[in-house]
């Protein structure tokens, strides 16, 4: 194991909880049938992704630029951040892609954020960036800067109240996944984190598999919240150390996953969000007690959802 | 103010809150829109009434019949009592009425509960009651007996660390709303309490405004736990002391408020547990810091929540 950055300390991790607002720590803990749910889709925001903005910005804000602070994100760190923001009174910048789901771009503009509509290509993006440093933007990138790792961490915190025996976490780029590794690990080593990803977005699982860092040519996927086509650096590196192993779920039990926590858990989760249950209750993790999912969103359109629980009571008739 | 019964007394129900399984108490509480949401659709069963059922069973299980326990209840009582007397490992019976929701009659009997359907008339039920007391099963009356509300008022209790100036809750038959206002305003007599009926189901609301217990002839609503053609005595007699106003809500302000908590909030609220939220989205309630509104359940079937989700897309376009 690689040696531990001291940003990464426990100590570190801790102080970075203690800055954050009361609001955004201690999400609902739940137990639906013997299965423990950590409910950061009932964050202020709608997702976890909020710890790691209000961190950053505790951090930055008294040395931010007019112009104030932008990231890239295809929705839930956007609407984190719109949301941060306004807590702090700073101004901040999404740069999403135009594939974003449209809700989420309406919820960014309704926390009173700025949206930067940019092509769904990784080069658009950059440039999109790139013109708001000119305009005297200061620009966070969510993929290495460690700081946002710190901040998903304190999700691993929260929950180590729970004393989880297995923790199963959604993974995109697979920052939450290794963040919450290097924070409940440091407090339990034997705690077991599994990461989880949609079969048709599984760069971190094919990452992971083959020990190196892995790009996937095609996304195909209805998790919007999880279509990273490769996973971070940083994050992958951690995972390679804290993670004990990624499994792949299909579209088919994600969507189960969602219409069950809506009928027995009575939670609205979204697609990437439910991932890890979908994982659990699809068999790919076995049931064991002291099994604790990260439910880590709950951003989705009321149509969308209106229409997978029309079309479960159709196929049940 | 009539003299305070012992059984209501603070100290009691302090007791039985004490005596409650701990995954009953301490509802999630959150706030959204500078609202207070107090999340018993959260509850282990989706709403309150497993609190009243565990504190009977607590009171009743070492000298029950071997027969068990029966009530009658439209649906959320009859879950919470299936849930309890599994939990309490007791036998357990729900008499139904033929007009409960499918979806609810299945939650009793996936808990292993006894279901007994009858007519839609209050006779009907009685008879049924009487055939099982025959039968050697003992019978609780959950509108009149006083641990019923005991059991209702340590919602109460859960509610009074969040300081709240007022406190919005559905009302049927007014036991749940009679009983928290008991708790708080022991704890703190300024607290002010109102309760919340849709206007097709308003005999609380009649016999509040007429200060004697009004039976309504015709009932119609979507809110399907709150039907209730008359309210309980005893819930009655102590809401005159203690409960501060009434007000009605529309049923298009229901529908409102449950697809707003699904956008909002993300939490799944049936129709009645809504009511409470649709009374101050709707203007019938001021908005005032320190409001805290309670969900009461969230027992709502899936493809109903579909249906309105959907219908709303289409409004909106």
């Amino acid at each position: 194991m690689s040696q531990l950055p001291d940003w990464a300390a426990l100590s570190a991790l801790e102080l970075a909880r203690k800055g954050l607002p009361a609001m955004v720590t201690c999400p609902p803990l739940r137990t639906v049938d013997d299965l423990g749910l950590v409910c950061e889709s009932l964050q202020v925001t709608g997702s976890y992704k909020v710890r790691a903005v209000c961190h950053l910005l505790n951090q930055r804000r008294s040395r931010l630029p007019p112009g104030g602070i932008a990231l890239a994100s295809s929705g839930n760190f956007a609407v984190a951040l719109a949301w941060a923001g306004r807590h702090y009174g700073v101004p901040v910048t999404a740069v999403m892609m135009r594939r974003s789901h449209p809700w989420k771009v309406e919820r960014v503009r309704a926390w009173g954020g700025r949206v930067v509509l940019c092509g769904d290509s990784t080069e658009e993006r950059t440039a999109s960036l790139q013109a708001l440093t000119e305009q005297g933007v200061q620009i966070v990138d969510h993929l290495t800067d460690p700081q946002v790792l710190v901040g998903h961490a304190t999700l691993g915190l929260d929950m180590a109240c729970a004393r989880p025996r297995t923790v199963v976490v959604p993974a995109s780029t697979g920052g939450l996944l290794a963040a919450t590794a290097l924070a409940l690990k440091q407090i339990d080593p034997s705690v077991r984190v599994v990461g989880v990803q949609p079969a048709g977005a599984n760069a971190m699982v094919e990452s992971f598999r083959k020990g190196h860092l892995t790009r996937v040519d095609e996304v195909a996927t209805e998790c919007d919240a999880l279509t990273a086509n490769r996973p971070g650096e940083l994050p992958f590196q951690l995972a390679l150390d804290w993670v004990d192993d990624m499994v792949e779920v299909s579209e088919e039990a994600v969507r189960e996953a969602v219409t069950y926590l809506v009928e027995e858990a009575k939670l609205v989760v979204e697609p990437g969000g439910a991932a890890g249950l979908a994982a659990c209750r699809s068999g790919q993790i076995p049931h064991q007690d002291g099994t604790w999912v990260v439910l880590s969103g709950g951003n989705l359109a009321p149509a969308r959802l209106g229409h997978w629980l029309m079309e479960k009571q159709t196929l049940a008739r």
